[in-house]
């Protein structure tokens, strides 16, 4: 490598005493960090700084000799706190002049002007000759300022939606314009359920040690992402690149593969659905909406999904549903018989081609040595098919996790039973 | 604050390409911060750089320079890429000194000793002087070395859990002894709904200057906390100075204060409805399942939850619900006529005391200018309260936000109206 400027590289920095305290997690570093990989910015360094003037200064002069640009994140809100915009003013000995139509964009935002409170005056201040980021959620604009040669300061609220939008609308197409990298990280993910990681990693051991495209597998709660990523001059190459890798992973996981990139396993029924012209309704007790709103999480699953029952309460199951009191008492609201009767009660009811019963056990208690916390009984119903799973996730696992892990396995279930009858 | 050593703090600095690369988040940061807060030790910076000798050297130099205790977590692994303890000699010219009894604890964890990689004996390696910090659940040791006075370098590994148990077992009482801050940092947080952050940080300003204790404003979607933080000798000193700043909050905001450290609106909400042995049930049409979930994530919300109906369709509004079809016809689905019928409906037909219904538009579609994206319709229903709410939150908000909007105000108008009524 050479030392010329070329040689700089980006570097991020989170502002927030916050961070320093251990309150929250810096997930915006990490955000920005796989965004600057995709448009091939090198970026060398983070760090994190408290609302401190006197620090925060500290570290953007620092950064001003080390990198060619400096991304930061919070500290631009109302409050006495928020000294992001101050600091790095000051570093540069720059005045703070107001931005009359920053404010125009405020006072749009609330409705009643009277209600406008005074600390949101301070966010119309930027230095002297910076360009405004505009922020479409919030009230804190960002800025685009370069305060000497060779060096640029990009500014984001700490809120991450806020952050994302900004990124997407403004701050990367003008990095792409003014700071072209020649070259492209192109990613796709594989996302691939119903077989654990470790079994996963096995199959494609050989493809892991790959340099280009990479293979890197990531776990979360019931789902394995697999994230290739090829280097490249263009998009296109870096495609090209991907693509065989693709089809040996499409070979050797096959029917167990979701989805790609955004699709979820909710966005992957609901396609199936809607392939098939076929609707859905749900009949929910352990996950008690949470299968329902996997559903209505995807725009447009009006197109299939009709509703569902929530049947927290035997009462309901009984008298809402009218599962017959006798598979109640017999069986117990945990059992198949009763998961099948609040199937085909539900579909009946909403007069859909498909329906899940889900009936579990959540915790942490109303667990039993023969019905243990984490037992679930799903139940997937159609004029052809009618099909039972028990699951049996562990009492070990937290509500949360069962109630997640119910989810996931009666969207993958769904899926599968949908692929088996095309 | 003085100029002397004691002014300086501790850094920690994550070392792995890995997190440049966005591939993972932070967390290893977060944890330590939150510890150091814990035993008062006060923490000013951190850091990320990649797995690169010469950045390493140079960000080890300068915080020892700034510091007085710098942490590090990753780059101790047998790899090439593992640079960290190597790096760290360098940077204060020390020589590497092999620890023989190291060895015989990986000798211990490699049961089969001829499996035991050549590369595993660069982790017997610590700087002349250094003390090793062991790794009771991997191979990797950590050090505790001071390279030159008043400055302390912790290795720990990246793997979180073995980090932890060091902490724990060594690194933690090794600096409550060496460095005891003779203090501790005790946190109370306040959660407040139904105000914007803005407004909020007005109505106490001159207290978020106060230094002991502290209060820092986070705000999310719909929500703010403020966190209370004192420091003390003792954690019942810290309370006392907790008590009558945490009463002077409570008289300014006075009902928007939904609850306190990990309460949520869904909880503080089912403890009301318990105390009063009262039960609810839902019609949701727009959250789709979401209203539910928020209320069977609580462990025990069966005591007051019955259930619900996810009317998602205008079929099923009109066919289970039973909302008049003049009514959808004249006002729309998304009417508080509507809203009305449903949340009643739904009352009688779980024989509940209470009910909400919500409809709205989520968008991105579905809206038009009469009825925007962002307008919700919520309706609370009980046999002495008819209470309908408009909601306009605006169509430039994705639909993930409307619909979480949607269920932290329905929660909120339901505390308020069962605070009203007590």
């Amino acid at each position: 490598m050479t030392k010329n400027k070329s040689n700089k590289g980006v570097e991020i920095l989170a502002i927030g005493t916050e961070l320093l305290l251990g309150n929250i997690v810096n997930s915006n570093a990490q955000w920005l960090a796989d965004q600057l990989a995709i448009i091939g910015l090198a970026h060398y360094r983070q760090s994190v700084v408290g609302d401190n003037m006197k620090r925060l200064k500290e570290i953007i002069i620092e950064s001003s000799q080390r990198s060619k640009i400096l991304i930061t994140t919070g500290g631009l809100g109302p409050t006495l706190d928020d000294l992001t915009t101050e600091a790095i003013a000051q570093s540069f000995q720059t005045n703070l002049v107001e931005h009359k139509h920053i404010l125009e964009d405020i006072k749009k935002k609330f409705n009643d002007l009277d209600s406008l409170p005074k600390s949101n005056l301070k966010q119309i201040l930027l230095p002297e000759g910076a360009k405004v980021l505009p922020n479409p959620l919030g009230t804190a604009p960002g800025m685009i300022w370069s305060p000497k040669d060779n060096f640029t300061i990009i500014t984001f609220p700490g809120v991450p939606s806020e952050m994302k939008k900004m990124w997407e609308e403004t701050a990367k197409p003008w990095l792409l314009e003014n700071h072209p990298s020649g070259k492209t990280f192109t990613s796709k993910t594989i996302r691939v359920a119903g077989i654990p990681e470790s079994a996963l990693t096995e199959k494609i051991s050989d493809l892991l040690t790959k340099e280009n495209p990479t293979i890197a597998p990531y776990a979360s709660l019931g789902e394995v992402k697999l994230r290739i990523t090829a280097q490249a001059k263009t998009t296109q190459e870096a495609n090209k690149i991907i693509k065989p890798i693709e089809h040996e992973l499409e070979k050797r996981i096959g029917l167990n593969i979701f989805g790609r990139n955004n699709e979820s396993l909710a966005s992957s029924v609901v396609d199936l659905l809607r392939e098939r012209r076929e609707t859905i309704s749900l009949a929910e007790s352990c996950t008690g909406g949470q299968l329902s709103s996997a559903f209505t999480s995807i725009p447009g699953a009006s197109d299939v999904f009709l509703g569902g029952i929530i049947a927290y309460n035997n009462f309901i199951k009984e008298n809402i549903l009218k599962v017959p009191i006798n598979l109640l008492q017999q069986h117990g609201a945990v059992s198949s018989p009763v998961a099948k009767s609040m199937a085909n009660k539900t579909r009946h009811l909403f007069n859909s081609d498909w329906s899940i019963a889900i009936s579990g056990i959540a915790g942490p208690s109303g667990g039993s040595n023969s019905k243990p916390v984490g037992r679930v009984e799903i139940f997937i119903s159609s004029q052809n098919l009618q099909k039972s799973f028990q699951e049996n996730f562990g009492p070990h696992r937290s509500r949360a996790c069962i109630q997640k892990l119910s989810v996931v396995r009666a969207l993958d279930r769904l899926r599968l039973s949908l692929l088996m009858q095309s």
